[in-house]
């Protein structure tokens, strides 16, 4: 179906057609569906646009996911002109996904975007999609590596969102806009005459990504020099190929240098010895987060190495509901329960 | 000799002197000579306490060297004060190095630590000492680590300060303080009846460093929460342990696959493809770091590296003095006047 709308051919426009067009997989014969992620606000309504223009020409169909998280009086009025917007760009299938957001567990913005992705990964199922297309800019990127660098936990925590990854059952989460400006995407919506809905959350300084939107960035672009956004992106981009090389080396031998142990397993501590520093604690971190699910601090995680580099028969360190201690040869991690 | 002051052992002062303790080397029975660089500000003037009263007890003889760079009305005296203060705690030898530096080259504050670092180790060799201790606090650190951020060069530009480093003429440069907060190092003078010196360099907003310090730090610890000094410090930590795994592991392939070229140094594309991609563009800087002595943006290698994962016949790639080139399952580097 051609798109409603015809914009100009901005540069604003044009840049987040032709990031959309170089995040399209290959379509083959197939005719497959993209759904787009969509707001309302500024960054998801250009990549609707941009996709509804793109899709057809990629041998794509393209969709739209309206989610209503209830949070906000007015959300399904926001929700239902999302998706009249959706429609008149060309979208197809369109719909909205009202959910309730637990707002008493670990946060409302954690909740909130559980709930989201959740309702994405169910409706591209039910429409049979297989990618979904979010509207995450270099600035939602450069904000989340200043947050992740406030925990402090390294390029694991510096790599911000993935230009793709898997999510539930399975379908492609896709950020075509993660080289894009935000300011590019506003543009874009100026150009085409499309009225972005503005969400009061995003000034809300209660949350901590608005104050480093609003606060953080712009006293880091003052002192430091402009460019500051785009270093955080391409760190973020950096943090990411480091975490994927370690990891890709730590499947190859993960399985020879572990074993089962009584409730829990065993890492060989002469093969964790033999590894540099970055690659010893994260075998440690990887396994005590796969086999217990637990995600180990540093301070935790050199407590075990240790048991490795300096051991002097250091008795058994407690870690959240597991220990871990060394006996013949081995660092052996223990339920605390077992 | 004995320290001549003898200060109250406040937690400050013990913090110091822990720090200094753990970083002093085995000093077996050769009684080797440390020296301290001291300035007269509070961390390494607090440096210089901690390290007269540890040092025999560690088996090691400590001096000073204090470096005057000539840049401020004064220094001589500032200098001079900083080694009477020296030598009233027990330090020997104390030597005042006057430099000159260049103010024209590559800025002010590049040129002076230039100059700083070239004085220092030249008075270690004079001296005889095996080490020199730098005052760089847990603070300065962080500040460096934002200071790489905003270069965006991943782990290497976040990787700060080592802890202990080779300097010119095989001088070790031991930084024990990179744990110990400035305000540690401010309380432990103040415990200890020093009065240091304020460099009014320290306050001048044109450095990007006390611009960072004054202006970005406090805002990213309000916005973000207190321990954001220290989470910067962690992440310098693991990038330098990232960087030094990938090293290690680069230094073990790095023969098989590279070979002499004409005016240059060819890589063998396959070894190139068969990296992720982190080790492959590792390999890329490396190699054009110790060939032609440039250091390669993250936009340049990955031109080259499209050489290996993107090869679709594309022409020679200009680089700052030298080109790259794939030729016969080669990446090719060559230098331009050649």
């Amino acid at each position: 179906m051609p798109e409603k709308r015809r914009p100009r051919l901005t540069p604003a426009v044009a840049d987040v057609r032709r990031a959309v067009r170089e995040a399209l997989p290959a379509a083959g014969d197939r005719s497959p569906l993209a759904l787009v992620a969509l707001s309302g606000g500024p960054d998801s309504l250009a990549l609707a646009a941009a996709t509804a223009f793109e899709a057809s020409r990629a041998g794509w169909r393209a969709g739209a996911v309206i989610v209503d998280h209830g949070l906000q009086a007015g959300s399904e009025t926001v929700a239902d002109d999302a998706a009249d917007v959706a429609r008149e760009l060309g979208l197809d299938p369109v719909s909205v996904r009202r959910v309730s957001v637990d707002v008493t567990g670990e946060g409302p913005e954690a909740s909130a975007r559980a709930a989201r992705y959740e309702a994405l990964t169910v409706a591209a199922r039910e429409a049979g999609a297989e990618i979904v297309l979010l509207g995450h800019t270099l600035d939602d990127q450069a904000e989340t590596v200043l947050l992740g660098l406030a925990r402090g936990s390294g390029a694991t925590s510096l790599q911000g969102m993935a230009p793709v990854s898997i999510g539930a059952g399975g379908v492609n989460l896709v950020r075509p806009l993660l080289g894009i400006r935000r300011a590019t995407t506003h543009q874009a919506c100026v150009d085409a005459d499309l009225e972005p809905w503005t969400d009061p959350h995003n000034t809300d300084p209660s949350y901590s990504r608005v104050r480093v939107r609003e606060r953080v960035l712009p006293v880091l672009e003052a002192e430091l020099g402009p460019g500051i956004a785009e270093a955080l992106a391409r760190t973020a981009e950096q943090a990411r190929e480091d975490s994927a090389a370690f990891q890709e080396q730590i499947d190859e031998f993960i399985e020879e240098i572990c074993e089962p142990a009584e409730a829990g397993i065993a890492i060989s501590a002469a093969a964790l010895a033999a590894n540099p520093a970055a690659l010893r604690q994260r075998v440690i971190r990887f396994v005590v987060q796969s086999e217990f699910g637990v995600a180990l601090s540093r301070s935790q995680t050199l407590d075990v190495a240790r048991l490795v580099t300096d051991w002097r028969g250091q008795g058994p360190i407690d870690l959240p509901g597991l220990t871990a201690h060394r006996e013949s040869g081995s660092i052996n991690f223990t339920a605390t329960d077992a």
